[in-house]
């Protein structure tokens, strides 16, 4: 065959392919590549879409989702929100074209942004039965709501409305309904349609959802707050990392006339004295047309933006879910296994990769029932949607894997990859444009700037587990010595007396040599609705002690009246300390106070803080941090009482080390 | 706000969002998102393309790929091929419109498939440098080539030509050069342009590839054979696991008239008969018109072919590499850390994923130099192409996780996760579509008839595996024993001789009472050209032995009048015989025999084999295969050699469960 005709041949065969038609082939990258998985795909787009829509309105959502089983393979999925409603002239759109969307040019966070993901499940929906969906939508001051059977023409990616009507539904004012059949099979477990929604109560506590099962069960995630999160602010892109490409098509569509306000008013974080820095170190004239820039000049400004530094973005255009709510959500999901400690969670500050905005917030979960021998397990959520599947794609399991947990007590073989031990590690990505690894949206690339964040709040959030374990290991050796001393010497003692024939001498005074310790329990007790706690100080030092003891308690909860011992003072309603009277070498102190007001959850670990005594001789309390002035005690506190600070680790922004992305990736 | 507005402002934010405006957004989906990472895509995309257009014209590809570094983070690729060339009239769109290609809609396997590899990474190249790429190509019998420089509008997804031009190259007759500017970084090491070659190289032996680093270094890999894989044949859908909408299209679009005729005219592997029982199995009349199919019939007739058995796919639509190439090519790789044992590689039969064929390779290497405490190495493959980034997501991975591999003597903690140990497993699924996770084409997607595939040969290749460590132990236990009972029994006989004042005895028949074995060893020496083989048997039983031993040498090369005894027979000019003479117990007999015309690592291995002896009594030898006359004896030995056949393995189809998928993926 002469090869003319092979290019002919080839010329002939080429023709564009429309998007739908290439998802329709491909649909295993939008996540539809088994009957499980198919289902909690089709599930997550219309509730990610009905929880954006309420948020953009600011309204308290209240979703329904329901699954009914049609045959063997064919399932209805029904979700229905009160969201603000869809124009009825944007219905066929929104839910009848690939890539078409609000969100994707909005710098901004929200769980949407490809224009893909409902669209795309009705298309798999009409792939596998044939049939139509149906979507209804009422907007508010609306008579009826539209409502339209709608399928895809998928070789010209375009809307085909099989029926359209208005019809009343007098039982919203507004909110839009969202209905289709599909293939998939519904199953119970770690992954599954049941899971991915409780999951996704607890990264957005004002939401409330209702899930009815396909045997007609009803399961009610209520709201945990009537506080909405702050709508999340769009902002203009930021500078650091901005791409060549981003910034010619930038400069060419803007309406500023010169170079430094071009930069100042379409900018994130530009300043006019940033931007005339910007200029001088670009060595470019301030008042340079932007629309007339060179490849060349734009270069220079490139390196100019380099050289300058910009203030971070603001937090205003992410919604993190917050130390407090990560803590909450976590304690609600481990009711069962009564983790032993939970790390206090780690919020980074936003930083920016390829101009976008984004932050990360880590949580840990260590002992109690987790079990001991498997990989910790990890839970991941990127814009408060959890993700189940693509673990090993992600770059958060990467950030993981390339830890070395054994410095923070996990056992991981050779200092790499997913560590053993019975502990739960919670990573949130938020970002104005999270970077999945495929129109699925089950896994964060390996972008090298979120990588690193995640392993620095990871380092962070293990220093909190490693000082706890520490802490654990001390404790338990001392009570192991306290009990040997307390057994064995007295029995030598008697032992010896008997030999000599001399009476068995008193001992407290040996054994506090021995110890040479401050010994303080606290436990807590909840009834009638009052926690009463109660604080024990053993002095097993040969010496009489005097000092003060700290702690912080709920705003405003402290019954001053009901202390054992008033304390010496009450900072901000929360910050408690009490100044012990003289307490003699081997005399026991008891102290007790009451909160009132309170869950029996809200208040269960007392952590307990000491001044006016060497720390190193205290048990069971830390030393009072030097910002006890300063909010966020909880936090500080792990760093002060950090045992041994890492000289490897840096904790701030070491200068990445782009050598090793090839030996990080994919280990 | 009113929610009205809200919903006519989301309305008006609201548009279409062309795909290459999303893929500029979402260039990590591409696999642009490491500067590493994004000039190995760059390199890929353009030699996939070359190898495509080779295989296409019959041609031996001969490719040139160059890297030359502009600045600190630019770097210009230049890829140039003796292909077919392509059409002048097609060059705008081949290289500037995403989702435009002629592979896309062809059941034949192929490297690209999307329509979007060389336009993305010229749009990739654009975005960072601003720079135009530049394309030639000149189709055979042209006076001259067609020369553009490229930009793509990505608004509009559409090509921009900044420059056209016929300009000779009479250096070469046909073919195709493609350059452009990106940023990136050029790396050595595991994830690298060169070796991304290297191991392209290895699948694609008929190719010759001449790579230019930035150094200005010229690497050269040669063709190892003149020999094209044949060229793959275009197939019809098979009906297997077809999709409802796909055959409702297909219904829709047939020329023919009748559903027996459709069915057997439309689709791969239904002829008449088989089309008569899909006919009756659903209980359609065979005359029904397919264009007047209801989604009803339809339905019925996915039954009907789900219930008729349907011949796999032919193998021709696809392009195993075979195992012989899969072990020289390994053999090539791992030169220098000299392995202990290649386990015969496994090629099964083509199987079907929603009508698509495909087949699963495995090979296995272990031991020499390979490191013992790290988890195995794992190279993958897909249609030829090495996948060197996502391991963590690739169903190849998974099913290497899900296997549990202490039974074929890999430690893996638990039994599954990947596995530790000196080994490399290889695994290349060929397909006609390859369901890849992403358009960066990394991974493969857990499809669930796939991830079986790779176990059931993963299992198969990891008994030969066993078999062979086995083996290894069952020596090493016998040579131990050996040593020891030649070294004790003497100078036990020999003390107690002197304490009863004896003689010492002979103790040679004792000593083949204890050990009661037939040893036998092999060595090769290489000198001139020529193999000699020695072997040597110890007869180790106390009885006399009559025996015969085989092997088999590479076709034609046994030097006859070189061997110490005379073959009994040489079968095929490969299959040798030699029937030994009596060997008295205590003897040592030694055979030897040369080979010429060989290279040197041809025959390093001698795979020995006895007959005429029970073989439990026989070390290093095993028992003539039942099946001496049919070929592949490599495979089908270690199959006879089983030491224990595994009754929890179905080797064969095992129905599968799909209750596993939630369990199994992502762990």
């Amino acid at each position: 065959m002469p090869s003319t005709s092979t290019a002919q041949r080839l010329a002939k065969g080429q023709k564009e392919i429309s998007v739908s038609e290439f998802f329709e082939k491909n649909r295993q990258i939008l996540g539809f590549d088994s009957p499980v998985k198919s289902l909690i795909m089709g599930v997550k787009e219309a509730v990610d879409n009905a929880l954006d829509a309420c948020e953009e309105a600011q309204m308290l959502p209240d979703i329904t989702v329901q699954i009914e089983k049609v045959d063997q393979k064919e399932y209805r999925v029904t979700v229905e929100d009160n969201g603000p409603g869809i124009m009825p002239t944007s219905m066929p759109n929104v839910f009848g074209r690939l890539l078409y969307g609000s969100r994707f040019h909005a710098v901004r966070q929200s769980r949407g942004q490809q224009g893909i993901g409902i669209s795309a499940t009705i298309m798999y929906g009409q792939i596998t039965t044939g049939k139509a969906a149906t979507a209804r939508s009422k907007v508010e001051g609306a008579e009826a709501a539209k409502e339209i059977d709608i399928v895809i023409d998928t070789k010209k990616n375009m809307p085909v409305i099989l029926r359209e009507d208005y019809i009343p539904w007098n039982e919203v004012e507004h909110g839009t309904r969202v209905s289709f059949y599909m293939n998939g099979r519904y199953v119970n477990g770690r992954q599954s349609v049941y899971e991915y929604l409780r999951q996704t109560a607890i990264v957005n506590p004002h939401a409330r959802i209702t899930f009815i099962d396909p045997d007609g069960k009803r399961h009610f995630f209520d709201r945990a707050t009537d506080v909405l999160p702050p709508r999340t602010k769009e902002i203009k892109p930021h500078p650091d990392g901005i791409e060549l490409g981003t910034l010619m098509n930038m400069a060419k569509a803007t309406k500023e006339r010169s170079l430094v306000k071009f930069l100042q008013n379409d900018f994130n974080r530009v300043s006019e004295r940033v931007a005339r820095e910007i200029c001088s170190a670009s060595m470019l004239p301030e008042t340079t047309r932007p629309s007339q820039m060179t490849l060349e000049s734009c270069k220079k400004l490139l390196d100019g933006i380099g050289q300058v530094k910009i203030m971070a973005p603001q937090v205003d255009c992410l919604s993190p879910i917050g130390g407090n709510l990560i803590r909450k959500g976590l304690k609600h999901v481990l009711d069962d296994v009564k983790p032993e400690f939970y790390a206090p969670p780690v919020t980074r500050d936003p930083k920016v990769h390829s101009g976008n905005p984004f932050l990360v917030e880590v949580g840990i979960v260590y002992g109690g029932g987790l079990p001991r021998d498997q990989t910790v397990q990890i839970y991941r959520f990127a814009n408060r949607v959890p993700l189940l599947y693509q673990q090993g794609a992600c770059v958060i399991t990467k950030a993981i894997e390339n830890t070395d947990w054994r410095r923070y007590g996990l056992e991981q073989r050779g200092g790499s990859g997913i560590p053993f031990g019975p502990a739960i590690i919670l990573v949130h990505v938020a970002s104005t444009k999270i970077p999945f690894t495929s129109e699925a949206k089950e896994a964060i690339s390996s972008i090298p700037q979120i990588q690193e964040e995640i392993e620095l709040a990871l380092k962070a959030c293990g220093r909190h587990l490693k000082t706890h374990l520490n802490k654990r290991e001390q404790k338990n050796k001392t009570r192991a010595k306290f009990e040997i001393v307390q057994e064995i010497i007295p029995l030598m003692a008697e032992k010896t007396a008997g030999i000599l024939g001399k009476p068995v001498p008193d001992l407290r005074g040996t054994i506090t040599k021995i110890m040479d310790v401050v010994w303080i329990d606290s436990s807590v007790t909840f009834e009638k609705g009052r926690h009463k706690v109660d604080v024990t100080i053993y002095n097993y030092t040969p010496k009489q002690q005097r000092f003060s003891i700290h702690t912080i308690v709920p705003n405003g909860c402290l019954d001053e009246k009901r202390c054992s011992l008033a304390p010496s003072e009450v900072k901000d309603g929360e910050k408690v300390s009490w100044e012990l009277p003289r307490i003699t070498s081997t005399e026991i102190y008891k102290l007790s106070y009451e909160l009132s007001g309170l869950d029996a959850e809200a208040y269960q670990d007392v952590d307990l803080y000491v001044s006016g005594i060497n720390p190193v001789y205290v048990m069971g309390a830390d030393p009072l941090p030097g910002d006890w002035d300063v909010e966020g005690l909880n936090y500080t506190e792990s760093e002060a009482a950090e045992p041994e600070p890492d000289p490897e680790e840096a904790e701030e922004e070491p200068d990445y080390d782009e050598s090793g992305e090839d030996l990080n990736d994919d280990q």
